[in-house]
């Protein structure tokens, strides 16, 4: 996170982008009601009101609180309210509780989040400390990791509502003009390689250092896996054949009777979602989604493929640009795949890979609360790569780890096949 | 049910009822936020929205659609979110996900409110079938049960809530000039009497039939136990001692950490609780409240005494008029007895007795959904009787059994004693 | 409990009772293995070595310990392993871990109960204090309590292993010549009389006091449900209708996926069921058993009859002689109705009334340890009356009231209707 | 698997390892009873019965079923009371319902155990298929595993047990003579190596296929980490700092108030545990053993220094004989480090590493049952390398990956540190 570039251009082009963040984030709950923004739809999940308070209250207590002389805190209450998970940071409401705050409302919540920008513009504007511009840069990408979870918690409340209401108004897919590319194979030659995130830009702690890592030659699928093949593996006994599955995938499979994706539902023999644009049908050459690790891994082994390596991925992705259908397109659903060669690596959805999420090599987690951002979550869960529909294109890179656990759908989650070559 | 008042008045005294019973549930909204009516707090406890609705849904469901020709529902999907328990009545929302239902908004709920009105004031205006107006009496009284339960289901999330919002604005109680009366006994000689209800006036179902029982001769406590005479419980190991505590009580005790009542904190030394007027030092001389069947029945051990049957209290309530602490007083919360004698019988605290809720003798429900209104739940619950400080005084009488689970506690719930004589 | 009777021959008398008590448990364990013995096969039921050890504890605590001057305990460690549930008596083995216990074996449990019947040899010979008697009297009616749960709680391991294996070899049973007596009405007119225990023998305490109770009159079945009867039950979409069922109890065989009652499997489109005998047919003209309350309480809905309450059932048990198809006859499976009147009124299965299990009018439970026997658990059961095929036909009387809980299935359950006049 | 040994000679000296492996397994369970043998103490483990019948099974199933002409079962129940698994084996007893099986006795399982032996040895004296060589081998390493799990089953199931049982008498600890050698450190250097199973002799699937990685440099601890040191963490407030914890790990911790190892307890001042020698006060100068990964790696992080990868374990490995205190030694508890340089890392505690269970780079799993010995595991658990007390020595090898999940610590769990150089 150390920088040499010039200390006030850096800083000032940081006051831009620190603009536009929070901006979007407020576009991204203009439509939302009160209640909307208030309620909490399972553990997993955050209220939008959470959400934009908490990441108001990262700024305000790692930055504001220690490098702003004289600033005062907009209630004293809200600390408690808005501290997600940081020990090092004191107590605060229960993780399931968080519905439970209907006050203060999305008013006050929006107060909170002028007050601070606010301060945060005196802060800008002052000579402030070198220590400010990582702190910084790291509040912008983790209000940017939340506007992410902002939509799929949305979706998740939705879709438990019978009148599944529309984030955005829905619009009618070109379904005709998009059928997905075929399907192709790619080989790659491996080899002993350097990963991990080396450059002075921004990254998280968990995406360095960069080290060695031998991979063993591979190919790796043109495009994402579609709807139209899931259907096939849903129809060819994919969900009731407990040889295809890990153990621990099977007994959940069978305990919640999981029959198909996440917010699936069959009407009058087509099979419809719930998504941001309201219940829809599936699109069949767009890329599957709301799946678990455990779904993904039973597809691959029933086409007698596996999932990538995260290094395998990191290798695919070297020739790759950042480009995709991510945030800025608007679309909020995963679009089929076009062009030749690798396609759909960033955005549309986040592709899980059988990496489980270890520290790499020699990482060590900073000191203080910053230490507690990613370091204490290396244990049960499983590395995703590329993006997704919802991910804000500035805040993807070849080198980012996104990590859920292997039972998990809420987010927009598929998945690419790979195989040994 | 049946009436043989004149119809005419019958129904002319009816209709100003609705209006008064459908203001008031308004008024105790009306500081209520979108998101304070939307969210569900726990399992026991629905969203005010929810009961603004369901209430609603009731005169809809029973009476518009079955005698208003040419009525039209209000929104087709509003039979299916605000069906409470009717099985007769088609699926529903699930209990626990009722509050999923961030749409329709608070303002879409007090239009339904409204459009309802409108049909039941043309219904009005008609030569009504006979067999309406019970119907209408019943709605209002299941509005009325729902006014109170609204009232306890936004305390227990405000107190969720560190922030601890008031409902009402604190008033400062004149504790100094409240001292509460002292502790008397009145004998009652009992024998074979008639209890349940028996005139043509509205009551329940459960009230009835009208039947004989023998009651031993007993003595019952002038007032209610009041908050200090807990603490002595509290202070003399009563939550600490199994030998007081039914066998499933203390299980329950043990498991959820039990020491004082629902609500209660300590606070630089002193009991304070959450009340309908924000977080509030305990006041000594008034009645306990938020306790569970179970603690009552231990206090009444600890003192060498026992809770009273229905029918022992009910012998009692021929004396009295009824009057007391009840909504209209405005106070929420329970207050200091008053005056000699028999007292407290009615408002302040539901007072639980040792009856478990069984049919009375000759019961059967009535047929179709009606029928589901109460005698399903005859098992495993507790009757109470009297009303408490959130009950509308029109709405209680001396056969009127209230029934709850022995271990629920965020009613207005507290206990008389009672002994053998 | 108390006795004026001549001292010495009481004592002898007991004595003789004290040996065959006891002589039956050995006998009724004689076929079990170790392991058969020590499994614990759900937290309601206990290992029969438990049984064993519990009831021999029960005379050492509260009789030989205190009124046997010199006496040694077999081994200290066993007053905690042996206690049930008297927290007066100190702590003890947690319930749901009695079939932990591999040590000590059976062996040393036979041998506790030597050690534990020579010391009562030798209090029997001496001049014994008069408050002995009826603790010994309550330790043999503990124990007969303890002979049928041994039973029930076997029958519910074996149930749980695939291999069905017989407590006792099967007998073919006379079907043919054994086809239920039909069903008739008899009527009771009811009144005013006194209930409960009032004579010198022996009973629980919560058999008393005797007190008054007005009945109205009441028709009642003069047979059990048979499973023929069952079957049309289950056949007319009993299981399916939840207008039939209380709340709780639908909610209850929602979960559990209850279709028939326990132990039951289809084979062949024939029913059979899980017995003492083994995997047997189901017989047509025999009581139905192994059903909850809530099952009973359904199928006298889809009747339209109702369950008796257990002062009907006391009045009806007036004029009859106690006998029936009890432990003796050895059968261990309930048999159908012979003859005419009310029959089956004592054995074959116990008999779900509608009353809560509550105190009797002046109850008030012992001091010490002994208080504990029945009065912590008046809360959430329901009584039973009659006794079953596995009942020692001494232990059973007119004013005996057994409980469980409404959801339990693993006793001799069963039901007989009623009818209001 | 394969073979090129002359494949006469390697039959007869495989029937020298069956008879030997099975008697060991007969003598471990000499000394327990029907019902010790019977009783499941928790889901996670199984009865000392099953155990020698799964073994039993397992060969049945998967060679003699196959390979023996005129194999006749023992039981035809038997196939489903010990499959364990194995879906393409068809049904079987639910795990957490192993403990129900009192029937077939202890006895019954012997006899099965000598019916196959001697099954077996007819096919030793046949010519034997080619194909069931690599099928005895792996069923005999199976029966290895079993005969550890027997003894940590066991181990579990007296410490449920208030008497503490002694699986083997105890023998005093040579306490003063046995201090621990001090800890130093042992620099590698690392680079791009070979890593798991090549050679012709027996491994399981999942220590192949042999793949290369690159290891960077490191130092490892001398020997495990001792009770003593253990102890200096828990005094140092270990337990109770959650900054030191993995998030689901803390989780953990809170729920089950971990505050110590697995069996430990205090008694007058000192430490004591349970142990397969009964209880004994702990040995300060052994390895801790008992803990959870989530204790270990909170420890490592304790000491500023972390757990290794599985691939420095193995790295360090290669210079190492095959030695240490195993099942042979028959001290059934971990012993005090002795001598210089690395010790240690064979025998006493299995290590755990900070490496996820998951397939080595080109693992397929084999067709059919075998494939589902190791591959529907490999999620959500660590590697544990070098074998215990209680593993057999000619069962553990450089190569090999034993696994669990993170939270348990029934088996002999320990650990050592390592640090990045």
């Amino acid at each position: 996170m150390k920088s040499t570039r010039n200390f006030k251009s850096q800083a000032n082009s940081l006051a831009v982008q620190f603009y536009n963040v929070r901006k979007l984030t407020l576009n991204l709950t203009e439509k939302l009601s009160d209640a909307d923004a208030t309620v909490q739809s399972m553990e997993d999940a955050s209220p939008a009101k959470w959400h934009l308070a908490h990441t108001t209250w990262f700024f305000e207590t790692l930055i504001l609180r220690e490098y702003l002389e004289g600033y005062e805190l907009f209630d004293p209450a809200y600390p408690f309210l808005f501290n997600s998970y940081y020990n090092t940071l004191g107590d605060r409401q229960p993780r399931p509780k968080r519905g439970m705050l209907t006050r203060p409302s999305l008013e006050n919540v929006l107060a909170y989040r002028n007050h601070v920008d606010e301060a945060m513009t005196a802060l800008f504007s002052q000579l402030m400390s070198e220590e400010v511009l990582p702190l910084v840069e790291l509040g912008l990408n983790h209000e940017q990791q939340h506007q992410e979870l902002l939509l799929t918690d949305i979706l998740h409340l939705f879709a438990q509502n019978p009148l599944k209401p529309e984030f955005r108004p829905a619009i009618p897919l070109p379904v005709k003009n998009e059928a997905s590319s075929p399907l192709t194979w790619i080989d790659f030659e491996g080899g002993l390689s350097k990963f991990g995130h080396s450059s002075q830009s921004f990254a998280f702690d968990a995406e360095g250092p960069s080290h060695q890592y031998y991979v063993s030659p591979f190919k790796m699928a043109s495009r994402c896996v579609t709807n139209a093949e899931w259907i096939e593996f849903m129809e060819n006994e994919g969900y009731k054949t407990p040889t295809l599955w890990l153990s621990d995938g099977w007994d959940i499979a069978v305990a919640d009777d999981r029959q198909a994706p996440l917010y699936w539902e069959k009407k009058d023999e087509t099979w419809w979602s719930m998504t941001l644009r309201g219940f829809q049908p599936i699109d069949l050459d767009a890329p599957v989604t709301h799946i678990s690790y455990f779904e993904a891994d039973a597809y691959a082994r029933f086409r007698d493929k596996r999932l990538p390596l995260e290094y395998e991925w990191e290798l695919v992705s070297n020739s790759q640009a950042i480009e995709g259908n991510m945030l800025e397109t608007n679309r909020l659903r995963p679009a089929p795949a076009r062009g030749q060669g690798i396609t759909q690596l960033y955005g549309d959805v986040w592709e899980w890979t059988q990496s489980p999420f270890t520290p790499y090599p020699g990482f060590k987690p900073a000191q203080g609360a910053i230490g507690e951002y990613n370091g204490k979550f290396m244990c049960g869960q499983y590395v995703l790569r590329g993006g997704s529909c919802v991910t804000p294109p500035d805040h993807i890179r070849a080198t980012y780890r996104n990590f859920f656990h292997p039972q998990k759908r809420w987010q927009f989650t598929g998945l690419r096949l790979a195989e040994d070559l």
